[in-house]
């Protein structure tokens, strides 16, 4: 595997509809991501339910997801306690938000940056108290670390000082999130070499969304980096509700296909992520799904990057059915 | 200028629909992309108008854009006869496609790989020929050069055969186009440098599709082999009607944005792009627009590469009123 794709939608994607998936239906899903290769899946957070509602069962999840072989199994959790009760459920890797925008870190989780900093120390402190088998990984995703929509420009020298400190704090890895859809391609590609070159073993992935159309772009400017983790979510789901295109996330079908046409061997198999999409849809009926290769099917001659071989089912090529070239003239001759 | 950005929304958009845009309005819509900073615009195609009748009023349409100060006026020709119409009609830059599949080549404009490379040598000595003043630049985009609908894998030493042998002939420019959105930003990046290396200052740009929502990042590939010219369409129209989604060409607003937040200038205006917008969208009414710009707006923060400045009105930021951040815990504290 060359690029890891860690599937979000169950969190990210889930906690942005007002609608609460059924449990049953998210284990489901999971299953189901689990089975077309999704090889980590963030699957909850662990947030008062009163917050967020949608994530009130993220213990259950956790702990059948716990079961599936060879997944590495997420959650989300913004402080000690939440990070306390994933750890009980199961969880041996934990995301922890912590957001280089002032206003934004205490408009989200109450705490400035310094105190969101001192708060990850004291679960990784915690954290190197436990039985060894129970000490979960701790990472970090830097939101608004391109941008943020109450503070808009954040200072680049600040999220590298608060990731060192992250990483002086405990941190197992640091990755820098793009939320909002600010990120453009150089920005990405530099802030992530940056990244790399400060914090070495330690610098995490990218968790990118596609507001302005850019999440693919700023994947391709983040590989340049040497990047190989994405989050990305399924269907896209959790669109932004002010403009009716935009999905939230990048759309994991749409991602997995670019990679694997870069050459880049995510171990996904495409028919049966369109497995997982379909059970996705009876778990949410009529919302929202997002992402072109689902409509368009891989391109003709398509390969896989490891398997050297063409899907077999729905995510076969459709291009010959498929669009006109653009300068089609229809035997002008 | 850092980047050109090459509208072709009147020829290529408009063709890929089966309504005929008024004349009169397709010429306010060119003055409108004129009048927000794009500086090249292909504005039709000179083909039999029974083959494309949406294209039937190229002359006029030429006659009418080469009034406009500072404007380089484009127009599609596939072969000696709409070449000479052009020429005839006032154009001063003349693309033709020339396609690196053979099934294509002989679908689209019946005449094989080879044919087509003798007629652009037939045309470039025509050109020859003409008095200075009336002498057309030749701009070849080799179609299909990443793929194709029909014959699917396309030898990537055969696109750089066909290149070497145009450029020969007498083309001035000879770019690379992506009309069926198959290319990949890995197979951008390495056919780009190649052009480039080979063929030196007559290496064209790119023409990038986004029918599997890959184009930007296409772009952002290209950028990285040393691309500075860029074809989109103003709303992607000419969408592929397999996918409802799926823009035809990348859309000249998310592309601006991206560019101009890159700090690359491209010298348009977000705001007066949003006017032409306005007036293809009065000129096409009903007709399906895209782009994700449009919608959300620029990030907060935003400034223009060159002038530093904010975008005044429609382009300006919204993301403030937009999408909570993803990892948005809503105050879990």
């Amino acid at each position: 595997m060359d690029v890891l794709v860690s599937e979000v939608g169950p969190r990210d994607g889930l906690q942005s509809i007002s609608r609460t998936m059924p449990t049953t239906a998210k284990q489901r899903w999971v299953r189901a991501l689990a089975a077309a290769g999704l090889r980590e899946i963030e699957v909850g957070s662990f947030v008062h339910p009163k917050l967020l509602p949608q994530m009130a069962d993220a213990a259950e999840v956790v702990r059948d997801a716990i079961q599936i072989p060879g997944l590495t199994v997420l959650a989300l959790a913004p402080n000690m306690k939440g990070v306390m009760r994933a750890v009980e459920a199961g969880t041996r890797k934990i995301t922890m938000p912590v957001s280089a925008s002032h206003l934004h870190s205490l408009a989200n989780i109450r705490m400035s940056c310094d105190e969101a900093i001192e708060e990850v120390a004291r679960v990784c402190a915690w954290r190197d108290s436990l039985p060894e088998a129970q000490r979960p990984e701790i990472e970090i995703g830097i939101s608004t670390a391109f941008g943020c929509t109450i503070q808009g420009v954040v200072e680049e020298d600040w999220v590298f000082t608060m990731a060192a400190r992250l990483a002086r704090a405990g941190a197992d890895s640091i990755g820098l999130s793009d939320g909002v859809g600010y990120a453009n391609p150089a920005q990405v590609k530099r802030m992530f070499t940056r990244l790399r070159a400060e914090l070495g073993e330690r610098a995490g992935g990218a968790h990118l969304h596609n507001t302005r159309g850019q999440g693919l772009a700023n994947v391709a400017a983040a590989l340049e980096a040497g990047v190989t983790t994405f989050d990305s979510s399924q269907g896209g789901i959790g669109g932004c509700p002010y403009s009716p295109g935009a999905t939230g996330n990048i759309v994991t079908e749409d991602l997995v296909w670019m990679l694997e046409a870069m050459g880049l061997d995510t171990g996904i198999d495409l028919d049966l992520l369109a497995e997982a999409r379909r059970v996705l849809a009876e778990g949410l009926p009529g919302e929202a799904l997002y992402g072109y290769l689902p409509d368009v099917g891989t391109e003709k001659g398509f390969r896989y990057a490891r398997r050297g071989e063409a899907p077999e089912g729905t995510g076969r090529a459709r291009g010959s059915a498929a669009c006109q070239p653009a300068d089609s003239v229809a035997a002008a001759g």
